[in-house]
């Protein structure tokens, strides 16, 4: 491509609205344009890095034996309402009318539609299993749309949805996803990691996400220092400590606290630690056949926190997570919520396993301004039921018993389900097996958010000059930048000759021909972040040289002209490709 | 691909809601299946096709120089405000609401993103012309969505958009696309006509639609017997008769024709043919200032058809055309609509170029069941505004006086206009020139139903058996139906031997190793309509033969199996692409 002939809309300012780096870079590298909150244009540059990563994707997948298809954008209401979705889903889910009045969304996800599909066209195990994805427009109306394209409201993704007669088939095509997802970000580029997570509102048993690991990642992912275990901090597991409980060594006291309603508060009033208090806290519990809740209490050790999926996951609370309000809790236990603690609390209590743990603790006395120091289970107080309750914290050990864990941040990229038949018993997807007896189908889901991954390298991938794109996805591997061409018709043809020779041996090639300054054209391939560069100039071509950049290399080196085209494939990794 | 592992998802019976034989074929072939109205998903055997005329159409778009991008699909209601066409486009868009309340559409067309990126971006005439493109799922809310894809609500479409500092550069840039056009629809393999057309709502003046030869179109596309005169019917120019108009020969006299109502009746009743007779039509003409509108009649001679679309780009007629109803002619004239003529009428008058070229003809007498016979221009009613008002017919001389027009029927399948400053205008869309002075850019903009031409391909290419794919779009390219493969070892390996050899020489190869008769896989893979056969089997294998036969050959032949390849380089016109 010559860049005169292209839309190199680069810019020096760094947009006032873009938060993270990737937003801020594809906006300056002329990649994106902002169209309204959450909705972005794909200019010529970034939709070649798109179409890149797309290709990869599909490549793999086929390889895979998935087969592709492409299901409408557009979806009928009915197939939502027979899934129970249509009501479950909530805001994201973006609805309309057609001109009949009839109700339809814009598909955030595909469940539903495959799942007919697949009911009508797939009658014996003998088709199975099959897996088919797409690459499709997708609309999730989020409440805060950000960070560009991290987090836009339309958006591409990769949604594949496997079928299976039995759970072991689906355990085997699961594996083989699990196995085409790391190609995939392996040839992309990324450092990620797969992690075990929480399979969500789209239903389930296991679940595992692929993060790229960069400090702007919305998701805490935990690692153990020694082991292969990996989790979303919402799954992780937190262990009780090691040991038996110890013994009560004081006795309980009721002391006036007045005016200390956090942990905080508490722990410096008393002169403690924050390990030696509990908090607890009060959600709603399940509704029963009547449609009636009470309230549920959750007893953490005041230094740890809520881990909601966690919560909400287990039998007895209501989903989503409902903490109760001043009113149903001074209701229910006549005081205010920073006095309320396990002791003769009149509603049901369950008790995380590292607060189970503790001997002469501090919680509220469930009356105004007063505490109970020296508080026991089982003397005390009955230790109900136990659970995990918390997010893990550093330090903690690892569920596998190897090493300790430690947490950072990652950008979600992809995410593999089994569903099981969540979809297929609900719309009724069943197939005859091999003793000729109707069963429901098994099924699997598998995503891949193919414009997020394009944002999520450059939050791997950039320096103070801009981005720098691995060779995979780079828009163009290389950049030829020809110095006063319009002046000098040596550089010029040089130029040329270089850029049909590069072209010819496979490379993906930008020939800046542009008549601007150098320092301008040296910054703009800077900035779009092409991996490699060449300079064409008179002085280097006197002494019949070329000078090449990588794009990580702190230093420039003359290569022989004739040496370009091997000096670079021996460069890139995708070589002569 | 083999298809024991793919969805080989044929149909025996033809779908009774599938009128036209497109939409039955990609039915029964298991190309697409239907959704909801007018929304259909992609089944693997139909997307194949769709993905190689979506690489044809972009490999050609990017040899013409223009540049790829992706807009979102669901639009910001202001920019269409701006350009005016929310109130304008009506029932076929598409509208919806975001969870704060903002209004949206989901794009039929992308005029004003483009228009609106490009104010934006583009500041110089240094930096035009420039060509956008993308590739993309369009949503069209059609009131009677039919024919499958041929005419869905959802649909792919390659939608492009040219900007220029002046028309000259407008102009060539249409003439390169027009060439792209007919690159892109010769290798498709389509018998196609680039034909003048009406610019129509989208606005702008020049216009050509490209139209698929196919009995089952929706358009009457015009060509002449003797040049390259061609054009969609809502824009052939019909003449005025050669020579002319004769002399009056009769006198006018009033005749009583009680209950003859149409011109056919008049006719008969009178004993003439109807091209003696003129009918006079009354429509709604342009609103003045105070919002007021009157009647306008037109006049075409008693065997013509009023072309709609000529009417309504007339000065003084309201848009889009409205017939006045019973009432408002009654009310109007004070008589019933079938005794109108022009004499005396009291409502401005506006005459067919044939109409205007009779003598002695018979016309209604504004007087309920009488008609005025030898009626003659000038002498009895004066003949004032004269224009082209009607569809040409089969015989008339073509407007370039080279032969007489034929009327055919057309699938349209592209579409280039220019636009002018239709958008640029209303959105302020200006550069600088090169005089330092602010123009608004001029626009073209050009369409190709990508989904569309995967039907229309079939509309042209089929039998009694089913598709008949030209080489380039066909899902496969090759089918090698195994014969008894799960019984004999020898068949199998042979299968798998020539699948691999004519892979790896570059053709797309469905490997039919289903265990299912030979007729089901012979009628599968006709139904499918893949242009080459291999037939393996035992017998032919004794004699060193696999079986051969072109999808439209009448014959099978025997080719020895180390020919295979190089006879199939020679068959088709893909040669080991």
């Amino acid at each position: 491509m010559r860049a005169s002939r292209y839309l190199i809309a680069t810019q020096k300012e760094t947009p006032a609205d873009a938060e993270i780096i990737s937003h801020q870079l594809m906006l300056r590298a002329g990649m994106i344009r902002k169209l309204a909150a959450g909705l972005y244009t794909w200019l010529p540059m970034g939709l070649r890095s798109l179409r890149k990563v797309e290709r990869i994707v599909r490549e793999e997948m086929d390889k895979s034996g998935a087969q592709e298809v492409l299901m409408p954008a557009v979806q009928p209401a009915e197939l939502w309402q027979e899934s129970g979705r249509w009501t479950e889903y909530g805001g994201e889910l973006l609805r309309m009318n057609d001109r009949h009045g009839r109700d339809f969304c814009f598909g955030p996800t595909h469940e539903e539609v495959i799942t007919d599909l697949i009911r009508n066209e797939v009658k014996s195990y003998k088709e199975l299993p099959a897996n088919f994805y797409q690459i499709q427009t997708k609309f999730r109306d989020e409440r805060r749309p950000r960070f560009g394209v991290m987090r836009a409201r339309e958006f591409i993704m990769k949604d594949a949805y496997s079928f299976h007669v039995d759970a072991e088939s689906l355990n085997e095509t699961y594996q083989v996803m699990h196995r085409t997802y790391c190609n995939i970000f392996d040839r992309v580029g990324l450092d990620y990691r797969p992690v075990e997570a929480d399979s969500g509102a789209i239903g389930g048993s296991d679940s595992h996400e692929f993060h790229v690991l960069a400090s702007s990642g919305e998701d805490d992912i935990v690692f153990s220092t020694e082991s292969d275990y990996a989790a979303n901090i919402e799954k992780a597991v937190a262990l009780a400590p090691a040991g038996e409980r110890p013994a009560p060594a004081e006795e309980m006291k009721e002391v006036h606290t007045p005016g200390q309603r956090t942990i905080e508060a508490i722990a410096e009033f008393l002169g403690i630690d924050a390990t030696r208090t509990v908090k607890t806290l009060l959600v709603k519990g399940e509704e029963d056949e009547n449609g009636q809740s009470g309230l549920v209490a959750l007893i953490l050790r005041g230094d740890h926190t809520l881990n909601e999926i966690k919560a909400e996951n287990l039998a007895g609370i209501a989903e989503p997570l409902t903490m109760a309000t001043d009113e149903e809790i001074k209701s229910a236990t006549g005081c205010e919520p920073g006095s309320i603690g396990p002791v003769n609390l009149p509603v049901p209590v369950i008790v995380d396993r590292s607060a189970a743990h503790l001997a002469d603790f501090v919680c509220g006395a469930n009356r105004d301004d007063y505490h109970l120091t020296g508080v026991n289970w089982e003397r005390d107080v009955p230790l109900g039921r136990v659970e995990d309750l918390r997010n893990v914290v550093e330090g903690d050990p690892s569920p596998d018993g190897k090493g300790t864990l430690e947490i950072r941040r990652g950008i979600e990229v992809g995410h593999i389900f089994k569903l099981g038949n969540k979809y297929s018993k609900s719309m009724n997807a069943t197939v005859l097996d091999e003793h000729g007896k109707s069963v429901v189908m098994e099924m699997g889901c598998y995503g891949v958010g193919v414009s997020r991954i394009v944002a999520a390298s450059i939050e791997q991938n950039h320096d103070d000059k801009g981005i720098i794109w691995p060779d995979a996805i780079a828009p163009f591997q290389v950049a030829i930048v020809t110095l006063n061409a319009h002046k000098s018709p040596t550089v010029a043809e040089a130029g040329e000759k270089l850029y049909e020779q590069l072209r010819q041996a496979g490379f993906d090639v930008l020939l800046d021909d542009r008549n601007e300054r150098p320092g301008v054209k040296f910054a703009d391939m800077e900035l779009i972040g092409i991996p490699h560069r060449f300079v064409v100039s008179d002085r280097g071509l006197a002494a019949g040289t070329l000078e090449y950049k990588g794009r990580r290399d702190e230093e420039k080196q003359d290569i022989p002209v004739a040496e370009a085209l091997p000096f670079l494939i021996n460069a890139s990794p995708r070589k002569g490709l």
